[in-house]
């Protein structure tokens, strides 16, 4: 593998710039970064993610600018320096398209990334060092990208403390149509409905939807540039999901419970084919769940005795719950442990039950 | 309002009516249980939700049997006993039909429930005397209800430290399509989409598709019988659904993104629609995202830091990652007490940004 030894330009100085400055600069790899924005700007050196760019030599250039301005900013790279150049944008294949037109005669030298890594914020305020850690980043190799090139976007990806792994720009555009664009969308389209509620419904609005549309929250101006810059890969999918809609919409209409029962068991067999924690199989999980006062400290007794019973907790999700001062911790974890941590919280003081 | 003085029966010893076991016995009321399951009464019996129903005279029955047999037991019920009656099942309308064409005389002894507490798991080992608290518990008053009936099933929701709201049948269950029944269906045709990924491609899922899919992993037998019996409030948004899923294919297609960010930011307001937790306006909060080493201790020694740091963690959410043991940790605080948060923890060595 090619080594970073740096420096790192990073063009656009956002959340993902800032963030992989931030990161960088802790792996000991000098950094400098550029931006229109003279405030963004000094909001990222300001944070320690690296120094104001002045056409010093570099090693590698990250492109972090929005989706609609990748072709270009990187093209611009590959013209102004005679680095390796990367990204970091949504979607790979139209960008790819653009530098190949733009500038043939150095696309070599381009390596398109894209770290599964993100926020509902944005701006260089909500960057940190930390939000690549142990996450999937997509390296999209392709045709004509040297070998060196792809080693070195590699390194950047470790550097950051995220997982390499290699597709190609039309397989990672698929890919994040199904598992991000397609989602993205269909989760939109449910919290719109919510829009609309009469007086006092969405008092009966539970866990369920809040996770259903978390992602609907995220900037419009963002996704209005990523879908249309994967339009065939959503489309091909937004069809599959039309013609399931419709078999769902008869089913419903027409009381056909055996139908409703396919697609209802295609969801489920679908929430299980996502990869567990750590890459691995999904390890038969239990959930423990626990009354806690909605108080400073009470959080921070409660893993205390978990911890105590040498239990590790695998994921934790609390309740919002919309009339008292008290949440509902659950607890998720090895379900061999689970008889173990009832037992240890009970004898602790806790009211629970598994 | 009507004391819940006892004895209680619940008929069906599953998860909802071996809670409402467990929390009525907490609460010092007297509960008998049925079951045709011997095996499950004796189950929910020796978690110490109630004891074996023998005849015996009661002030409340409680129905807690599938959707599709709510209507013929609470008829059952009403000419076995004098006892107020009343359910716990996700749909209020169709049940109470049936009740009024099977016991007309006695449905005035009738008052639907809905506490909105539930799981992906079912059984009575999954019961929980904790499972309603803070929960909204929705009270489907009709027309023909008798006030001092209304009054025991709100004793009943408080009783189980649930928060009682009363909605008509028709507005119960136009509520629930929206904020439970929609976003199951939708959430099941996206992660259907999953079990079709080619090979590798579902590596780049990250907590977004997580928590769109979540709730499609719950029992298909279950919500083949809720979706039909509330087909006609299911099938009106489903239509709304529609026509905006042709608008929204119409914009991917035609590269229309002002009807693209229409929709989009529909979708942002949605998710602001909901109310926040403990039922107010939704409080400014912020993330604070924390590097911990995935061993047992290492979020107890987090929380126990964020503690003594006197912030209270409103939500936490824990990111599966698929490579490496160390997991990013996303603490939610209020916006005001995060650049305290950040400072105290870095100060103990922990791993962070903003």
């Amino acid at each position: 593998m090619a080594d970073l030894t740096g420096p790192v330009l990073v063009v656009g100085a956002g959340l993902l710039g800032t963030s992989i400055g931030l990161a960088c600069s802790r792996a000991g790899v000098e950094v400098f970064l550029t931006d229109p924005s003279a405030e963004n700007l000094r909001t990222a050196t300001g944070l320690g993610a690296g120094h104001v760019y002045a056409d010093q030599p570099v090693q590698l250039v990250v492109v972090a600018v929005p989706p609609d301005h990748l072709g270009r900013s990187v093209a611009d790279a590959l013209a102004a320096t005679d680095a390796v150049v990367t990204d970091v944008g949504s979607i790979k294949s139209q960008p790819l398209r653009e530098v190949l037109d733009l500038a043939p005669d150095s696309a070599d030298r381009y390596v398109g990334g894209h770290p599964m890594a993100g926020s509902e914020r944005s701006g260089p305020l909500a960057g940190s060092a930390s939000l690549f850690e142990g996450r999937p980043w997509a390296i999209a190799v392709h045709d004509r990208a040297r070998p060196e090139a792809v080693a070195l976007v590699r390194a950047l990806a470790v550097a950051c403390g995220a997982v390499p792994l290699e597709l190609s720009p039309e397989q990672h555009d698929q890919a994040v149509a199904r598992t991000s664009h397609l989602p993205h969308l269909m989760a939109a389209l449910v919290a719109g409905r919510l829009t609309e509620a009469p007086e006092g419904h969405l008092a009966l609005s539970g866990p369920g939807v809040r996770d259903v549309t978390r992602v609907a929250g995220g900037d419009p101006a963002l996704w209005q540039q990523i879908i249309p810059a994967n339009s065939e890969a959503v489309l091909a999918l937004l069809d599959e999901v039309r013609e399931r809609f419709e078999r769902l919409r008869s089913a419903v209409a027409g009381d056909d419970r055996e139908a409703l029962g396919v697609l209802l068991s295609e969801g489920v067999a679908g929430t299980l084919a996502i990869p567990g924690k750590h890459g691995g199989p999904v390890r038969p999980t239990s959930s423990v769940f626990v009354a806690v006062p909605d108080h400073p400290g009470e959080l921070a007794r409660l893993f205390a005795d978990a911890g105590k019973a040498e239990v590790n907790v695998e994921d934790v999700h609390i309740d919002h719950d919309p009339g008292r001062e008290v949440g509902l911790v659950e607890l998720v974890v090895d379900i061999e442990r689970s008889d173990h941590l009832v037992r240890s919280l009970t004898e602790r003081g806790w009211t629970l039950h598994q």
